[in-house]
């Protein structure tokens, strides 16, 4: 049996106004529901009650994240552990579909072209004008990123490869200091980082959703590589509910 | 006139539970009261009315001023900026005073003594013992700090010292990197940064409060001297009827 190096704690974040009102939200910077709110601190109670506390956060430049961080972090007692922040750990850009309904989407373009841009590996929305009143252009929060690098549309394959010069420079870091590391995200860039840590197939990672609000804990050996493949929620049996809960949106 | 080369922006905590009570409070880390959440929305507010848009946020490790950072950045939609923390930032220890009543306090040891202890600049209480309900000495917050440099107790003098490697080694270089730089602090952190900044003598510090959850802005010249003394409030007006009421702190 590997012995356990590092710990490391993902968290998706709770549930958003937009998760509620059944939009694709992507880089659209909503807040938490007051669901997500309670989902976030008992995702903190469930990392004391584990004795699981994380001594860094990172988090993406999403407010859902960061609040959902802030609440967990707040009822586990540890708000005051270091923070760092990427846009690399953003959600996926939705492209064209951001603030579209996704039963709408569902229903004007079919089963086979929604889940093509929902679940496909490599095959983005097309892309999101710039005078869209959902662009984040002229979003403060990416002023300082030049141009050329800011996402219109993201697929999967585009998040996993924002993504990964993250996880190997900022956060393999912390982890191989010894810290326990808390990676507050969504959905997308947390199954880009699933992906990559359980060696998930371009095709097998469509099946797999991460609940909101649960931490998973992947404890990792020297080499990074998980003890158990696909870790271990916190709780695992809501965990189980929720992921039922997520293949089923856009379902009415 | 001088130029103004940097924006640096000091916030007091709003109101926190021991606040209220008129309990010294120090380094035992008490959260805001509704009121203080409320003050520190409001100092977002006034931010965004000023159009001075923090880019980094230094914070202590106490609940209350990251807790009002947090509050502050949610209300001015800034709260993806980069964060920086440290111990250094935190309120002054108070020693044995930790946990007491301030009226009390004022009854039992009288007037001279009591103002000895809140505002002489290098009279310490007596140092707190390790086995005390509101000793830090075993916070794991501070379990990085090795043993020595930890306060038991501290006076004005004693927070300075310990403030200012912070000042020069992580917020100055933000300052020069042109970022408008938010620390929210402390009552006596604060008063340590503005005894530095504005060369108030060590007699004529005593005199000087700073309101709760009202940002006080300084533009520093190229030398790190405040183009106007003393700053400027945001809100001028609460700024001065505040003072007034500390000033009054322990007197019923």
């Amino acid at each position: 049996m590997a012995d356990t190096a590092y710990k490391l704690v993902l968290l998706r974040h709770g549930e958003s106004d937009w998760n509620r009102k059944g939009l694709f939200t992507g880089w659209v910077d909503v807040d938490l529901t007051e669901t997500g709110e309670t989902e976030a601190a008992r995702g903190g109670q469930l990392l004391i009650d584990a004795d699981v506390l994380p001594d860094v956060l990172h988090t993406s430049l999403q407010r859902r994240a960061i609040r959902t961080a802030q609440l967990a972090l707040d009822s586990a007692d540890r708000n005051w552990i270091p923070v760092r922040r990427s846009w690399r750990l953003n959600e996926r850009h939705y492209g064209a579909l951001q603030g579209k309904d996704k039963a709408a989407t569902l229903a004007e373009f079919g089963e086979e072209q929604f889940m093509l841009w929902r679940r496909s590996y490599d095959t983005p929305p097309p892309p999101l004008a710039d005078d869209d009143e959902y662009s984040q252009v002229n979003d403060a929060a990416y002023a300082g990123l030049p141009d050329e690098i800011r996402p219109r549309t993201e697929c999967l394959k585009d998040v996993v490869e924002r993504m990964l010069p993250y996880w190997y420079d900022a956060i393999v870091p912390d982890l191989q200091a010894g810290r326990t590391t808390l990676v507050a995200a969504h959905g997308n860039s947390l199954r880009a980082l699933v992906k990559h840590l359980d060696g998930i197939s371009d095709d097998a990672i469509a099946g797999l959703n991460i609940p909101t609000g649960i931490p998973l804990l992947y404890e990792l050996d020297a080499d990074l590589r998980p003890v158990t493949p696909g870790g271990r929620y916190l709780d695992p049996e809501a965990a189980a509910a929720a992921i039922e809960a997520v293949k089923n949106q856009g379902r009415k």
